[in-house]
């Protein structure tokens, strides 16, 4: 309990000043330690040029999730590498919802798998990212 | 050359309908087949929670180098995974060049890779991306 | 139940001319349909210059794991790609598990998580399987 | 030059107790610093189920070339993850090329791609590996 408080607290920290993550129109909810659900509407202004959603942008959105999932134990910890399959494309108007869950927690690396379905339940991405956390809490008081 | 020409013919039509490369500020290049160079500006709107880039926009300015490297062939062809390593933090401000080459070529899938690198010339991020090919023209003429 | 004996019958026909999993000393179990596990241990001639086991060799036994849990359709099915985090060495003498399950299984494509432990049930390394399936029986009657 | 020695004198080192790539008859070449050269030939117990040298036998060849190529700075250096894509099958009795090339760098990680070829020129895989380097000399004298 006191835990997913300070996980929550990390992602509020975070959410802060994440200018990205607004701009790109995520919202994003903790409801487990370790874990993260981010969500995430395509825009007009978010079609490549074969009219679908850029791969770029549902990475981006599977990142916030991975970010915010793995900054839940108040240390600073940023992404060390992430790779992504793409399963299926996104249009225009899907709403898309990335879940975060934890794969393994190391001393300082960490791997987490992000799952991205759209408003139909399909699957559309498939995310991992292995992290790196420092001896820096996220929340200073 | 007529290659070439081809290459940045295919590049001419996907920018046209680019809507997500060009809200990002991108700038993309052709000067080679098989192989494309993107420009971004780290601006206000695409830091994150810790003030650097978001990753998801770095993994953006090289999937679109990628995306319009490996279309120079004028067959659709769409990212089937990527993978990318964050080597150093990029800043607001700064300006980011990926550069897109391609790895190997077959019949249906191909193999690239992105090293972006900032204004200083430092390397930022390695990226892979395997794409594949249809049986569908870029230029319909 | 039915399927169950179908995947049971693919590995079993797969395991007959798999001279290199023999080789290593793997062992497989099949008990559900698109999961497998492996089982190898650590042997003399399986370590590295640095007197720990070759990380290729954990490789081979996830790649193994991953084989067989998704040919369990009676498609013939090969790799397409992987990847594989190293958590932690393993030492000779070392028994592994390497345990296989599917994250997503579309119509040509499947992708898999294989984990490996130790005797200990400590993370040795998570690997990540694409695969691609043809229209050919495995088990050919 | 001097480097170059160096390098070749760290492989000799890590050469001599690398009992799992001497039982794959590897053959290791350094010609220079942050590169090498592993060669095997598919040998009657390295394939797999449906008649084609195991995928993690193939792994394990690049890996290999990977780590005498990341060992060439006189600092134990292991593996921290890997991917490979698998482009063409290899057969029974084809002599394989790995020539391990450095991508990047930095002051702990780095970042290296190998290719692997089979005796006809044709690309067989395409690897890409990260190590961490330790605080520790490979040769001790």
């Amino acid at each position: 309990m006191n835990e997913l408080a300070t996980a929550k607290r990390c992602a509020e920290k975070m959410w802060g000043s994440d200018s990205a993550s607004k701009a790109l129109g995520i919202a994003i909810d903790i409801r487990e330690v370790g874990a993260a659900t981010a969500r995430m509407q395509i825009r007009e202004d978010m079609v490549n040029g074969f009219d679908v959603c850029h791969g770029g942008l549902l990475f981006a959105l599977a990142d916030t999730a991975f970010a915010f999932a793995c900054n839940a134990y108040d240390r600073v910890t940023v992404a060390g590498s992430a790779s992504i399959e793409f399963l299926r494309p996104a249009k225009r108007g899907d709403v898309l919802i990335a879940e975060a869950t934890e794969d393994y927690r190391g001393r300082r690396s960490g791997y987490y798998t992000v799952r991205i379905k759209n408003q139909d339940g399909e699957a559309v991405a498939l995310f991992r990212g292995r992290c790196v956390s420092r001896d820096e809490p996220v929340v200073d008081d």
